[in-house]
């Protein structure tokens, strides 16, 4: 496996480290990770999206060195593997990232000018995938996907072990499935996408349209649209509030009838729900498990295990680009 | 390549010829293929559904040796590929398949005994996948999908070249697809299942549902439900009946619909249409490109060419299941 986005050169030694990146949209996640895929230090800092590339990285690499002054023993670095939005892993690039202002940047080249180790970068839903597979609730299995749930929707596709990229490299583009014709606007300019219902984004719609259907008294009444986060509908949900519940449940049969859909395609071993949308726990889970039930194909049901991510928060593709580096220049090496 | 359902043993000459079978639910076709996966002679009889497969094999073994008798000079037969519904390829057997009142059996084995050579039977519509992509419209491609459409609608996937059959043997499961909560009564129970809008069945069913929502005049109203086939729709359409011709308009846009999701899914090189519904040609792949280009996220219009088998009535079968025992022979000798 060769790729332009690996300079190598050095030998690498076992017991050494990897650095996994994980750049989100608000939030970076840094790990230090051993050569097992075990973490051992992890942090986070606010990306800041208005930022540029070159002002953002130093910051990166200046986090990344308060980690490394952290190990005791000192353990040398063997590389680091970086997961973003809109990264191009052959060309070693991010390329106009939706939320950050950063344009195409050569984000391994950038990150080699800070440490002279090899550097790979990875679509931050595949280094998720990745991780997963390695490490998660996935492990060991040959066929899954997984559902990414943020401010969007995203996923990935594993066939026979592997990560499948589809002809054009555009599969597993999940949130861009429509379930209905006549549904909500979605920002890519059509209707009805199951991101636009399956997504922190597509909650608060849900508590919008519940708000206008239905009478109960909520403590969503007294928020604005914009004030309203994922994080609040789950608090307020956990304290009974009926609008709250509501939403989450309809979020659940969403995704349970796409996943009745997407199951009918692929026939996999398992689902792996991930990402922000997913620190609900089974307030998502089991209405998603119902539904699913409930809109499967007979022969579906009882088949398929739709489990939550066992590393979430940004951890799996930490791990899963920490992995990539480590695996890319293994590979390279022998 | 190992397979319960190969009884080998004979050396094949590459210039002696296959037989390939594609059993459907209302007719058999049968075709002589050479060691070029050409088709030298082809026929067809009635399978007679409610007969046993006792009485339909000696009637298909009949029918095999007056081909095999048409050949001059005489070729040697080297082995028996059988598309078939309910196929089971591991266990060589058919079972319980829907239109036929066979329950289940060992075709494989029923076959050997009137002509002792290698035989494998295969799911009909994964021998036709095999068959077109050896041979047809998807002639070379690594990535495509097959949409079968006759009284019901099925499919196939093909990833890397192979096809992809999923955890359970059961992927493509395209015609239960649901593209409305609230639609038609599927026969699996569910509701708004495609194969209720995009097959046979279903374009009669778009039929009834015009006659009730238009005024136009059309032969079709002089039509019980029973008596409206596809080929009728067909026929009017040419001849500007509107309703047929709105039928198989809105036929196409359901399909270009269901498309951009599977699309979404696995981003393929192309989609290749299949099957009896396909011989309406354009009357049902214009509205299906239309529809899809216009539904289809942004970064897949342009991408996937929909395109109309090239080995249509039963002929891809034949072709693949004549070449899926050539192959599986072949590989065994080697």
């Amino acid at each position: 496996m060769t790729s332009n986005n690996v300079i190598a050169g050095e030998t690498i030694h076992p017991d050494d480290v990897t650095i996994g990146v994980d750049i989100g949209g608000t939030t970076t996640s840094v790990g230090v990770v051993d050569s097992n895929g075990k973490r051992l230090y992890m942090t986070r800092f606010p990306t800041r999206g208005q930022e540029s590339a070159q002002q953002f990285l130093p910051r990166l690499a200046q986090v990344i060195r308060n980690l490394l002054n952290e190990l005791h023993p000192v353990r040398q670095l063997q590389g680091i593997g970086i997961a973003s939005p809109a990264a191009n892993w052959r060309a070693g690039t991010v390329e106009h990232p939706a939320n950050l202002n950063w344009g195409t940047v050569n984000i391994v080249e950038m990150m080699r000018s800070f440490f002279p180790v090899p550097v790979v970068v990875a679509n931050d839903c595949d280094a998720a995938v990745f991780g997963e597979m390695q490490y998660g609730a996935a492990k060991g299995m040959k066929n899954f996907i997984m559902i990414s749930m943020g401010t969007g929707l995203g996923g990935g596709i594993v066939i026979d072990g592997k990560l499948f990229q589809g002809e054009h490299g555009a599969a597993a583009e999940f949130g861009h499935i429509t379930i209905d014709a006549e549904g909500r606007v979605c920002g890519c300019g059509r209707r009805g996408c199951v991101e636009t219902y399956v997504s922190a984004s597509g909650l608060r719609r849900t508590v919008a349209e519940l708000l206008a259907r239905q009478t109960d008294s909520s403590a969503l009444r007294g928020m604005s649209f914009d004030e309203i986060t994922a994080e609040e509908v789950y608090n307020l949900a956990r304290s009974d509030d009926r609008i709250a519940t509501r939403a989450f449940a309809l979020t659940g049969e969403y995704l349970g009838r796409m996943l009745s859909n997407i199951v009918a395609t692929l026939d996999p071993q398992a689902v792996v729900l991930y990402g922000g949308l997913v620190n609900a726990g089974d307030l998502l889970a089991e209405p998603t498990r119902r539904s699913f039930e409930e809109n499967a194909l007979h022969r579906y049901r009882g088949q398929v295990d739709i489990l939550i991510s066992a590393l979430n928060n940004g951890e799996a593709a930490i791990l899963g680009a920490s992995s990539l580096v480590r695996e890319t220049f293994v590979a390279k090496a022998v």
